[in-house]
């Protein structure tokens, strides 16, 4: 194995954010369901954003959210997205570089959009996600650069990556190339639909040993199970993956390992404004800490302080430095 | 004069706000004067956004922040500005008429692109503003629809329309076009960097009666009549005009006419974030407690209030509406 140029390396659908307050009949006018993710196409995104007040916007993705939170951290990070080259794709491009992330995946000169993700926030925090993937569809196995996915100690993958034509070859690609690298790859299960949609093939990539890290919250845990219960789904999952790391909103997060089930209570918030980019961030300080090797509990601390920084403002990526913030609370980075 | 279709209608420069975090630093090192608005060509334009951070994004644009205010507190509004057929321009359709404001300039379909400006904010929330004009440079009198200037209470204009260069014709034609039909004009100083390029001409303006009411904090006010004394300047200011409103930011405004000078206190605030758009909603309560005819002492205390709700955030629009606000305020809507 040689040294790493980089920490993590983060793949996934490259987003615009759309984000606007709505109230609960927006959602339901809508239909769309309070707190996921679906996919709409351009007829359906033009019908959101007709009907929807005025957004604020900024770069998004799941994925590159948590990339973003990494680098915040002050560790090395790169991400692999599709965006065009159009105005906001350019756009998409400036706000990752500019976070100190390496980003090197060539924009589609033609096809659809850059993507775009239209997120109701309603007065509770919660986030309604509408994703348009655009350009997002455009990622092929051809934007994998095996020698930058050899060069990073952690691959980190969306479930998300299942829904464009042919991310997912990319993503095994990669997976394949950290693996003969004797990197580790981490996959987020990204939303209970998501999983609802993609579940035999989620729990292959686990049981394979495709992945080795799995992120996911509570809903979506037991949507891979199909069980109400969660000790019960908790004890599979350790039994279908070397690491797991379920959020649990304010229930903080619990850590699964073969070892045992370490559990970190969340970080104390004043005020829950939106809870969009909550996982992303939650991954990205765990990410951090492994990367520092400063041991599951400590890793689940520095992920809750991300998430509790995230969901008191709008947007998914941070405002202040995560490396300033996790000094100020002792934790190490 | 007939019954009027809009209480307030704005003309201004059309921008789409990039609003990104920095220090003084970045400020020296890029030439720029602190709290002013400087115009930028394309290749400065790169040069900043190239330097800069991860950005947030919105609408923006001194006239149309004002006109988005007006219409929050519930009254009749509708804008006039250009932006081109681009992904940034139709946003910014979108996110004017989505604030219940008529928006029926056609975009331009060639030429530059929506113009954008770039808004850095220090850690003491003071903004410095570099605008690319693009598309509002294009601006010009056919744009002006003579019924529907006819139609609006108030016209409101920006002293930023006298850098592109066929505004201002639209500008005066819109002027006397409302003259005509026995409508009021208010104009905002805008900038002291503003005021020094064209003092001469706004003061024609004022002593001519192209314009009835004048906006102006206390930095253009002086740097209009070339003193340091705010007496002085606000003796000359009633001399000049009719209704003359200076903002003195944390200290209020004073709302000068020839009957006398009211003096109105700043409402306090919680946290200053960013300093983005104070000016601009100040008008816009100021406006709306003219077109409710709530007396010049409740139209100073609806401006700070809208005031006091924007700069406690990032961003030039209203995150809440703010006709609930100044209804728990017990002010007049």
């Amino acid at each position: 194995m040689t040294d790493a140029k980089y920490d993590v390396l983060g793949i996934g659908n490259a987003l615009f954010d759309v984000l606007v307050k709505a109230d609960e009949g927006f959602l339901a006018a809508h239909g769309m369901a309070k707190g996921g993710m679906a996919l709409i196409d351009e007829t359906g995104a033009a019908a959101i954003y007709r009907d929807m007040g005025p957004a604020v916007e900024m770069s998004g993705g799941s994925g590159a959210n948590t990339i973003v939170g990494v680098a915040s951290f002050g560790a090395r990070a790169a991400y692999v997205g599709k965006v065009k080259d159009d105005q906001i794709g350019r756009m998409y491009a400036h706000d990752i570089r500019a976070a100190g992330v390496a980003f090197d995946t060539k924009p589609a000169s033609d096809g659809p959009a850059t993507g775009c993700c239209y997120i109701l926030v309603t007065g509770d925090g919660e986030r309604t996600m509408n994703t348009y993937l655009g350009a997002a569809q455009e990622l092929t196995p051809a934007d994998i650069d095996p020698a930058q996915i050899a060069a990073a100690r952690i691959i980190y993958l969306e479930g998300y990556l299942w829904d464009p034509k042919n991310a997912k070859e990319a993503f095994v690609k990669a997976a394949t190339i950290a693996h003969q690298a004797g990197r580790r790859v981490a996959l987020t299960l990204s939303d209970a639909f998501c999983v609802d949609r993609y579940r035999d093939e989620f729990l292959d990539l686990m049981r394979k040993g495709t992945v080795d890290l799995i992120f996911a919250n509570e809903t979506e845990l037991h949507s891979l199970y199909q069980t109400s219960d969660f000790d019960t789904a908790l004890k599979q999952l350790r039994q279908d993956t070397r690491l797991g790391v379920v959020t649990r909103s304010e229930k903080g997060c619990v850590v699964a390992s073969k070892d045992g089930v370490v559990a970190v209570p969340a970080f104390p918030i004043a005020e829950l404004v939106d809870t969009t980019g909550a996982g992303d961030l939650f991954a990205a300080g765990f990410l951090f800490g492994l990367v520092r090797e400063a041991g599951h509990e400590n890793a689940g601390r520095l992920g809750a302080l991300a998430a509790a920084e995230i969901i008191q403002h709008i947007g998914a990526r941070p405002q202040v430095s995560l490396k300033e913030l996790a000094q100020r609370q002792g934790l190490p980075v």
